[in-house]
């Protein structure tokens, strides 16, 4: 009997974990909420929104129905955006069944609430507890994994046995898969490297150079592993494939949409321009107000991150924001971190 | 009376630290062994060689003399390369004082002997122990230093007071610096950097793309920590400036040499040819040859390491070295750097 993963949203990132799996030899079944999506890639055979490169494999079967999609899947993926997470866990709920394994591979906290995505789904999810969820993330353009090019991630579950069956549906030899207990820390890290990636765009639109954005970068996982500490992650997390290596790449990537609206801050464009402009949702405009919720909540100093939200909602200047952050007191480099280690 | 500090080393590096303290109202000897160099510098005001487009500041003398250099100052700061670390020093040892803070930028370890900058200095100078040496290390490109575009650095010295004179020395609005006290990690960070540039610039060679290279930073960065931790560093050092920051500012620029060696091995030059036609020394190489030697005496994995060695030393081929890394057996993220927690 053939296996079967039943994919839930097709995004890029969705679609591409739905070839990854056909390749391995799964049947996938691909939902979508959009039944003009489903039709035109059942027809062409093609995502010609986000991935229109690429054919589909023939294994993966593009549906619009939940519970066709749920019937006979030993693995539920999902792939929707954070913001969506709780409408379309809502939705499979019924469908869902104890002994599926639940994925996903979304990257932030839910809006209002500041949840993870794994305490969205046991929420939402009767089936499952949050030491049941597996997440997915790590540095993966999509576009890159269905090109079969090199790339790595990483599976977390509080769980290590349900960590381990994520990882041997998904590894292969272009797909490389490591585990990693540290749930929160995993799903902390995917959230918050937007944050930065908003800063690394200011700092180049402010015309800064790669001194000025590695020590963002460098300084801005210091304390983005602060807060997950506080929220109960393990420090080494950040220096993984969830931390540095999801930061590196969409830090240094310009097709990156937060680095995008950053640069068009620091090149000095108010925020309303550039959301008109960028015409979509810039998930790191939420988080840095999210994150600056969190710091206060957890009493974690995060100057990036506050200086951020200044310029986001306050209307500071750019320029003036990174002078005050060169400007602070002398600093030990290590005291801060080592404060939770 | 005028402050001083002897810079030995006139290289862009030495040139763009010597224009920091001359802004921050030092007088300033900036040494070379080149006679014609120091001319010339003296003559025209740059440093046309390694940074054309800056005026050299009034406060730096040029010189080709050593003791002329020493003369007076109070802090001796070595920028010259890893390999005439040695040579330099001995030149400089009899002319220096217990009294004078030395201070060096150098990355790398010195060749065949695969020791440490300070344990070089301090095997040189009769007058300073290890524990009495201060080290500069971080993400900064001298060409954006020079331009006064914000910058992050780091000084490590065993003797804290000795690293917050460093820092008070060299801090101000653009250049802002950091103390580390973990000597070792600063410097084996600073040193070991270079192996993974390369490995970047073969990724890219190889027609690879933003996740392969994220991939091997960051396990690139996890076993450099393995060494520099069983060297007796600490392992956050790996996770600030002269660890991650440094190696995104040399894996993300394309004007690293490292990188650029690299990416033509990638593309499938030979060794000597790539050699050849780079006309100088490529640091990574000889970095990759001491950090395998290292990783056998210490008993630390270090794949990415062994790859790039073979690469480099057994004719392998690059492809095939990817293929090798990437389908080793399963691997749970943290195993390894948790071994040395």
């Amino acid at each position: 009997m053939e296996r079967k993963v039943a994919v839930l949203g097709s995004g890029s990132w969705g679609t591409a974990l739905a070839t990854v799996l056909a390749h391995n030899g799964y049947n996938v079944s691909l939902w979508s909420r959009n039944r003009e999506k489903v039709w035109e890639m059942a027809e062409t055979r093609r995502n010609q929104q986000y991935l229109p490169d690429v054919e589909l494999e023939e294994a993966i079967s593009p549906t619009a129905q939940m519970e066709h999609a749920l019937q006979g899947a030993e693995t539920v993926l999902f792939a929707v955006p954070s913001h969506a997470m709780r409408k379309v866990a809502t939705q499979a709920a019924c469908a869902i069944h104890t002994h599926q394994l639940v994925v996903h591979a979304a990257k932030g906290f839910e809006p209002e609430t500041l949840k993870r995505m794994s305490q969205v789904l046991s929420e939402t999810l009767s089936t499952h507890t949050e030491g049941q969820i597996v997440a997915l993330s790590g540095p993966s353009h999509a576009e890159e994994v269905v090109r079969r090019q090199p790339t790595t991630v990483v599976v977390s579950s509080m769980d290590a046995r349900l960590g381990d069956k994520a990882q041997d549906m998904l590894i292969n030899s272009y797909f490389r898969v490591y585990t990693n207990p540290d749930l929160i820390g995993v799903e902390i890290g995917g959230a918050l490297k937007n944050i930065i990636a908003l800063g690394a765009g200011m700092s180049d639109g402010l015309g800064f150079g790669d001194n000025a954005k590695a020590a963002l970068l460098t300084r801005g996982l210091a304390e983005i592993g602060r807060l997950g500490v506080a929220m109960g992650a393990k420090p080494t997390t950040f220096a993984g494939l969830a931390g540095v290596g999801d930061l590196v790449v969409t830090c240094t990537s310009q097709h990156s949409r937060n680095w995008r609206a950053g640069y068009l801050l620091g090149q000095g464009y108010p925020l309303e321009n550039v959301l008109d402009e960028m015409g979509m949702v810039v998930e790191g405009v939420k988080t840095t107000k999210a994150a600056y919720d969190l710091s206060k909540r957890y009493g974690v100093d995060m100057p990036i991150t506050r200086e951020l939200y200044r310029v986001l909602f306050n209307g500071k200047q750019p320029q003036q924001a990174v002078e005050d952050l060169m400007g602070r007191g002398k600093t030990h480099e290590m005291e801060d971190v080592v404060r939770y280690l």
